[in-house]
């Protein structure tokens, strides 16, 4: 997400209660910040902020963590918080290449990966935020039975990160081509980039990523319906 | 594929040498059959031929067998030979829901499913030949280190195919939404089919899944190339 530089952003951001100013502090440390022993959820990439406070909002019964690299985007999601504290949901400004400086070893729940940059040109590839040296960072803060929801509108993200999740072993799971026409539709949260993106008639793809197999859960849940697989 | 009835066309078949009139008697013997003991590679839903008659010429280090529920379509299929004997070939008229009569565990190494009806309609998906209770079939007679190749035009039908796939635990690989585009096309054999329909610049789906996680097989491989991913 492109903004403009904001003067003075990274001070003003001190200033909402929602900003972790030093997170690498509470590595192994969240669920003392959170006061609670609920499941933590991470977007990678907040973008102007409404996914992640929204579910924040939604499901109190989980801790949510905004992750961005530049200071003018998290200030802007920051904002959509007016100055508030919200016990389960904070922000960081920092690098997702680096996650494993802010998250002990199976700390997280769930990675979420919304509208990632597709760094189109084929030299670009490693820095997809799908490509396997992330999905291996990710694998590491991961708990178990921890997993990466992935949506993009970028048809070639899609099938590159559907590549790398089953070349590194993890286990894809209801796989939608079209999100908003699809099973999941129902509770999915929007961002601001999917619904400007989807009122154009564009379709979004969509797909789950469990770090480790798990065909006893599965086979004990929705596999056997249509609607698991369509 | 739909062909209007050919009067006797059982009794033709038999005179092809390619077609194997009792293949259930062949149960786990395949390799006498064949006078080796190279991989079998099935192909359930041969058409009119090509793909399997072409692969059975470009390698004669594998034994293919080609499978047909009507005997009209093995027909055309057998015709193709010209009543040759093609030693690494051999036609079969059977079910493919009753797979397991044909062959025993571990013996096969692959099975292709080329353009396979999409039974689009959602009450009919148990119908179509990724449905789970197909690919346990699969598994069943593939060999430990052996595969599935899936082809279609069909979207929906590649969508839940995936689903399937993954939900069964096979492990994904070679995912491509646009095979003829794609680092997957060099080597493709296409159908009678998808010539047809590649033709007209609509796109092919491509997917491998093995029945095995075979982490270790891919990290020695191509997994590192952006191919591998694109």
């Amino acid at each position: 997400m492109r903004l403009r530089n904001i003067p003075g952003a990274e001070e003003t951001l001190r200033q909402y209660p929602v900003f972790v100013a030093n997170p690498t502090l509470l590595k192994g440390k969240w669920r003392e910040h959170f006061g609670n022993d609920n499941p933590i959820h991470v977007e990678i990439g907040c973008g102007k902020g409404r996914f992640i406070t929204t579910l924040a909002e939604r499901h109190p019964e989980c801790n949510f963590i905004a992750i961005e690299l530049k200071a003018e985007v998290i200030l802007r999601a920051a904002q959509k918080t007016e100055m508030q504290t919200i016990p389960n949901l904070a922000m960081v400004q920092y690098n997702a290449a680096m996650l494993s400086d802010l998250f002990a070893e199976g700390e997280l729940t769930c990675i979420y990966l919304n509208f990632s940059d597709p760094w189109p040109k084929a030299r670009h590839y490693k820095r997809r935020l799908t490509y396997k040296t992330f999905l291996e960072l990710y694998r590491s803060v991961l708990a178990t039975d921890g997993h990466i929801e992935l949506k993009t509108d970028n048809e070639s993200l899609f099938e590159f990160s559907l590549n790398q999740f089953a070349n590194e072993g993890f286990q894809l799971h209801n796989i939608t081509f079209d999100l908003h026409q699809s099973a999941q539709a129902e509770g999915n949260v929007m961002t601001e980039y999917e619904q400007r993106f989807s009122e154009r008639g564009q379709r979004i793809y969509r797909t789950e990523a469990f770090a480790t197999p798990r065909q006893t859960v599965l086979s004990k849940t929705a596999a056997d319906s249509p609607e698991s697989g369509a």
